[in-house]
């Protein structure tokens, strides 16, 4: 696709996402959960959080999509994020795993590996030291930060493509999402965006809702990051501090158009 | 009571709970938790959050009232829910019940029903297809959303109401308030107050401070309603997206005035 | 130290903390949690939250100080925060504990006593009410608020740092921060800062970052509370209500610089 045809498939994608309000099940951590639960219904879809082992199975059934999201693990949630995943597995809807600090400890690395490897995955989204984590590179994580290995970003990235199967969205400056065929960048984004907690989350609740409304999961992860990126670029132009940059992120990304999209994204194959 | 009657008797209450500062014990979601908080000290009352066992018995004993929300459910807090219920009944304290996504999966329509028979409730706050949940329709419960069952609203309404014998407090386009002999309206609100996670809650949440102050619980349900309905409109007028309009309900929440209820409450026996 | 070098002091500490970004690892309350993420952020530090006993251990490693909060306490976080205190006080991390509550449940009470028992802290940050409760006295506390026993707040400040050895921070119109030998007064700070929830569990993360980049915890608890304080001056000045005050306050965070501390900061020996 030529760049401009990326930009209108994205919106097409966001006017599919306000027509089905695809119901996003987000089992994630205690920090951002309600920033994900905005941004979700900020773009058109519907978040429902549930983490209970007994009813995880019935609730990935009533979902288009399931978000795993790391952040702040414990053994119950591991036990419920795999029970969750397989469900959706067998019903057919797609997974997103954000291994929110994998590197930083062995628990988060080893859930991280171990959901991978347990289920099929849609798509992860991660920065390049958790990205890097998966492979068994040596990272360094700090934290839940993004540090060193960012060059090597691209190779990372496809290899994990190929062993996992799924599409890999790596965020930073520029994000690079690869599955084993193609290589997609998304050049929309601000600074602003590491200055608050929880961007990393809401990405991968945006890409979650639109991975509830197409199978094309490479393009969906392309919509989620382009449409965190314009409206951090938005956001940015209001210039307060990260108090009211957070509220403006969450207000440009409920008033993101189509046209917005195919006007202002910054896609292209790699 | 004609209906300004009503809006002055509400007016009322607000004065009461700025006076005396009702503490509201909430065991509730890790979702909207930060915001059913602050719209308890907005409205002037106090929040606490505690759900461990151990210690539940003693927070309740200090609080005006005990709201009780299972929108991200587990066995402990299940647990923990009963015997805060339990003493609070024993305690004469006023217990508010917000069944979130009753009807959605087995478990929460299975805990909103133990909660009801269990305890004695002063309140319960929900949309149509939860509370249609609760007296064993099968309503659609799509995640934590309303949908379907609307047009029966009133009766299923007073039906829990008789079985239970708690107020029912049903929120939507217009809000519907049951008790076994009265029945009453709310038609403050605007549709931006579906766009942000945790509107429900926060309804339920300042339901809770408003039972902290009265024994007429139905006058306390309408006057949580009618302040967050208030509210809303007044937050949609500032014309943002659904970001500012989080900081700008909870502005408005801080701000209402008696006069604001007295002029602008648009409350009716049904 | 005079009051001007004081400030100066200040100042330079912010400089330092903006250089050098320390990681702050949280064990805290999931009520004010997102906000205690966001003003370490904003005040320049690295946020991580991790309360799993298998991954604490590994994670206070890459921090530069670990915050304690009690404010949403269970069993298993308690043996959570005991681990990774332990580990910290092996590798000479500075930890931070914030007793929310305690004197309200015996629960809180035992566990702040506990933790300041097992543990070797830095600084202890609270109410006058909580930080009574840990020296034995019979407060008052109801539910998380400061009452009562103001007058002798000194008196009792002092007395718990020098049987903790921690230097003691108590919040309130005028903060009181004393050690065995010393007594510091923090002047700034505003009404609102009490209509909202969590200004003491940020407080108390503020402190978290500044003790990453100094040894002398005193001034770093003096720098955190002169953050919060000046920074709730500058918030109050927006004139809305306590929605955009939240987001004014993490506003004014950031954008807090040296030259802010310099001529704001009112600290002064006692």
């Amino acid at each position: 696709m030529a760049n401009k045809d990326y930009a209108q498939a994205l919106a097409t994608l966001l006017e599919e996402v306000r027509a089905t309000r695809p119901l996003v099940h987000q089992i994630t951590n205690y920090v951002s959960v309600n920033d994900c639960a905005n941004v979700v219904l900020a773009i058109g879809g519907a978040p429902v959080m549930a983490d209970e082992t007994e009813e995880v199975a019935e609730m990935v059934a009533l979902a288009s999509a399931l978000v795993l999201n790391i952040g702040t693990l414990n053994r119950r949630i591991i036990d419920t994020m795999l029970l969750a995943g397989r469900r959706a597995n067998e019903l057919g809807k797609p997974i997103i795993l954000d291994p929110v600090g994998a590197g930083a400890t062995r628990l988060r690395t080893d859930t991280a590996r171990l959901l991978q490897r347990e289920l099929k995955l849609a798509v992860i989204r991660g920065n390049a030291s958790e990205v890097s984590a998966l492979v068994g590179e040596v990272g360094t994580t700090r934290g839940v930060d993004a540090s060193g290995v960012e060059a090597n970003v691209e190779g990372v990235a496809r290899r994990l493509a190929a062993t996992s199967g799924a599409v890999v969205a790596v965020t930073g400056a520029i994000d690079v999402i690869a599955t084993e065929e193609q290589l997609l960048k998304v050049a929309n984004g601000h600074p602003m965006l590491t200055r608050i907690t929880g961007t990393g989350c809401m990405a991968t609740a945006l890409v979650g809702a639109f991975c509830g409304v197409t199978d094309d999961y490479a393009l969906a992860a392309a919509a989620g990051l382009t449409c965190l990126g314009l409206a951090g670029e938005r956001a940015a132009a209001v210039h307060g501090g990260t108090g009211s940059f957070r509220a403006a992120l969450i207000d440009a990304i409920s008033l993101l158009s189509a046209a917005d999209i195919s006007d202002g994204a910054r896609v292209y194959a790699g």
